[in-house]
């Protein structure tokens, strides 16, 4: 597996992932990078190109299986082994997260919830209580968590990032609007929702023409 | 302008304009599209290609200059022009975003906050007063609201959609958990905070092998 796979590919490996699931689902066997591309509005030669780093996937003139694909793709993104998250901040995002579906479904799972409020800790959020920060450690250690959710404020994300990685978390999804300074021992990604906006402000701009 | 550019493409212009942003801050005002591609990983060719279908903005041998082409492509997604955010279901999600900074700044404004729930309706968060959405045609209308932000659980999100479409939303931001049918009228952005956690997943597979 080559180790230096961009992030805009191993984007659209999960755009592909998501798109082979729901053709899945509606009982589709076999599909080729053509129709594939043609479904959902990418480029043939880009799916070619991107499958093509990770091994030969397809059969010329047959396609994809897509149950094999769907396979192969999720053990490449690494899908199949259990990641179990903590979050740290449990204000309204925090909150909501900790409950969302697709943060406790699959492989994926919130172990833990952290929060610097003496009020908040030992409140309940579902099955899990709230927990203080003082024994971040010790936490991490027995829940196994692998990946950090940051829902701090701005101001706090920094500090919290450090002391997530200080306990042994190497890979953190940052919600807090702010560029952390990494450890480069770590993998970052910082969730933008103006992103889609922005991509929605160019759908109007386009339609009020 | 095309009409036709792909959803990928419009992510990348986004990822663009964020890192060029990045760099006018840090006071660079002129950048090749060599550079610009080695500082945020990206393809120097893609982002030629990317730009080329918008005009001519680089100058061979020069590069780009980083404030005139932030003024460009921030004029192409229309982010020039204010664009205002109604919310429907003020839950943890909602009430998150509502007060997010990235909802409220640049030109976007949450101007409506709306909640099916009695006890919620005419509660507070920050300066906007939850509302019912009886009158949600109304509330549209008076505060000039075009893109509907979908924050309610997925078995209740396709009849928000269709209330907000029939109200002359255009533009949905879909947080729920689901897919849509869509009005063909209407542009609809899924967030998927998944993809996020697929990316820490694969990067936690390579250190771990």
């Amino acid at each position: 597996m080559s180790s230096d796979v961009s992030p805009l590919t191993l984007n659209r490996i999960s755009i592909y992932l998501r798109s082979l699931r729901r053709l899945q689902r509606q009982g589709i066997e076999r599909i080729s990078s053509q129709r594939l591309a043609e479904r959902f509005h990418l480029s043939s030669a880009q799916i070619r190109k991107d499958l093509a780093q990770f091994g030969e996937f397809g059969i010329r003139g047959v396609g994809y299986e897509v149950s094999e694909l769907i396979e192969r793709l999720t053990a490449l993104l690494g899908l199949d082994l259990p990641r179990r998250l903590i979050i740290v901040g449990a204000g309204n995002l925090g909150t909501a997260l900790a409950r969302f579906v697709g943060f406790n479904s699959g492989s994926f799972e919130v172990v833990a919830v952290v929060d610097s409020d003496p009020d908040k800790v030992g409140e309940r959020i579902g099955r899990l209580h709230i927990r203080s920060p003082d024994r971040l450690e010790e936490t991490v250690a027995a829940t196994h968590a692998e990946i950090g959710v940051l829902t701090v404020p701005a101001e706090a994300a920094q500090e919290n990032y450090d002391h997530l990685v200080a306990c042994g978390i190497q890979a953190v999804l940052n919600f807090a609007p702010v560029r952390l300074e990494l450890d480069p021992r770590t993998v970052v990604k910082n969730v933008d929702f103006r992103i889609h906006l922005e991509e929605l402000g160019y759908f109007l701009t386009r339609t009020q023409e």
